[in-house]
């Protein structure tokens, strides 16, 4: 069950003139809330903000989404884990791509229970293989966390229960990013992510890890990745702002160990949220 | 202002937790309602089944939507011209892009005031320009009229008055299509229309006009077009379910005449359209 806040005001609904619905005009965040701190929130912030300024949408300002997030947690009686999703569309508009010339930009947040699940994930490593459905190449898109997002919901939909991950090639076989992850990949001792600058999600998760990475001296390569070419790595690694960074332990059937990369990664960002990537709810 | 009907209830809000909205998860159709007579009804209808059974949604069947619009339409105290969108999205699902185990696809019929300013398009002919952002490639939704359609409002903003239309071109220069019409061009006598084998929307009007040039024993052919072939077309039209078939006046600076071509298709599409295009409302 979710709590959601539109506008400042606590609702289940929404103007079905609303152009989130009707073409997926905006865009969204997801971010994890351990005991009521917000991680990332700044990075989180920063990437609406320039998202919101590429699609022409007014962002609202880091205060009215705190300020919200502050009313839906203020009910929980002790410190909370949960999954904090904000949404930013163009608003209401009438029929038509054209964007009306005043119109009001709709803040939601909402606020769902932890996926006490995905600590099997991160503590045994993923399950993960490759999808059928193809992520869309569009350069101008990419990067941005838009709410069209049909590609992912077919992805995700190939498997139930048997996997923990699928990860999504483009028409031409290059593999760009899980389902809900960002990929990287390791092999004696450099660092590789795919190339996102023609498809996928420039997760909040995925700058972190690649800063850490450079920070501790690895090289760092954003590169074109096939299914052949992740088989030669020594290790894979899924990264999103509710697993962090975790190692994959099978993919396409072969079979991967946790190694020292991964180790090394969680360890340093656990160290970097608790030093300076949170703030109290 | 347009009136709507939600599952078959006359309504202005829809909940928050409609995966429509959360990841463009549904399908759309424009259908023209011409005095009251909505035009190839038939073809609108089987082309919403096909991609709800592509995407594994719920098809609600012909009868409830022809119930909602004579429900929608029954307060016009005359014959009415008007514009139905239809659309069914994936209903209300918790946070994530898996889909649940139940869900009920969400119905909803909307009617808006017909655009008479097409009038002046389809009688003096379309100015046209090409668009800097670029339609998405992916083979497996290309044809579907999904609701993820953040490229469409961005190239459709690229201008305010000073164009009718702009075209859509991919990643490699191809032009696809339309914003919000699909592309139609002729030469010699032989009709062309960008293959969508890769991108863009598979138009009701489109395999309209498709057929009817067939008919009339004219060579079609579905082809990879750049700008520079546009530009040495005798003629350029655009179709779409409002404005049927129109010819394009001007393209990127240069001058087109409606010929032979679109007039021919103009007259047929108009007698298809009384012949058997349509059904009462």
């Amino acid at each position: 069950m979710s709590r959601i806040i539109i506008n400042g005001v606590a609702t289940q609904y929404l103007s079905v003139m609303d152009r989130g619905l009707h073409y997926g005009d905006g865009i969204f965040e997801t971010i994890a809330c351990v005991e009521n701190n917000l991680q990332f929130w700044q990075q989180h912030m920063l990437r609406m903000a320039t998202s919101a300024d590429k699609l022409g949408l007014a962002f609202p300002g880091e205060q009215n989404f705190l300020h919200d997030i502050h009313s839906l947690l203020a009910a929980a009686s002790a410190p909370e884990n949960c999954v904090i999703k904000l949404m930013l569309t163009r608003g209401i508009g009438d029929r038509g791509y054209r964007i009306p010339a005043h119109t009001n930009a709709c803040r939601m947040v909402m606020a769902s229970d932890w996926p006490w699940h995905i600590k099997a994930i991160t503590e045994q490593g993923a399950r993960v293989r490759l999808c059928a459905t193809q992520v869309s190449i569009n350069p101008q898109l990419a990067g941005i966390k838009h709410l069209a997002r049909m590609e992912n919901v077919l992805a995700r939909n190939e498997w139930q229960d048997e996997f923990d991950e699928g990860l999504m090639s483009d028409l031409h076989g290059y593999i760009i990013e899980g389902t809900m992850s960002n990929l990287f990949a390791s092999r004696d001792g450099v660092l590789y992510t795919p190339s996102l600058q023609h498809s996928g999600i420039d997760g909040i998760m995925r700058q972190q890890v690649m800063a850490i990475a450079r920070q501790q001296g690895l090289e760092v390569q954003e590169v074109k990745l096939r299914q052949a070419d992740l088989l030669t790595m020594d290790e894979l690694m899924l990264s999103n702002s509710l697993i962090g960074v975790c190692s994959v332990r099978e993919f396409a059937g072969k079979s991967f160990l946790p190694g020292k990369m991964s180790i090394m990664l969680r360890s340093a960002l656990h160290r970097r949220i608790v030093e300076h990537g949170q703030v109290a709810s």
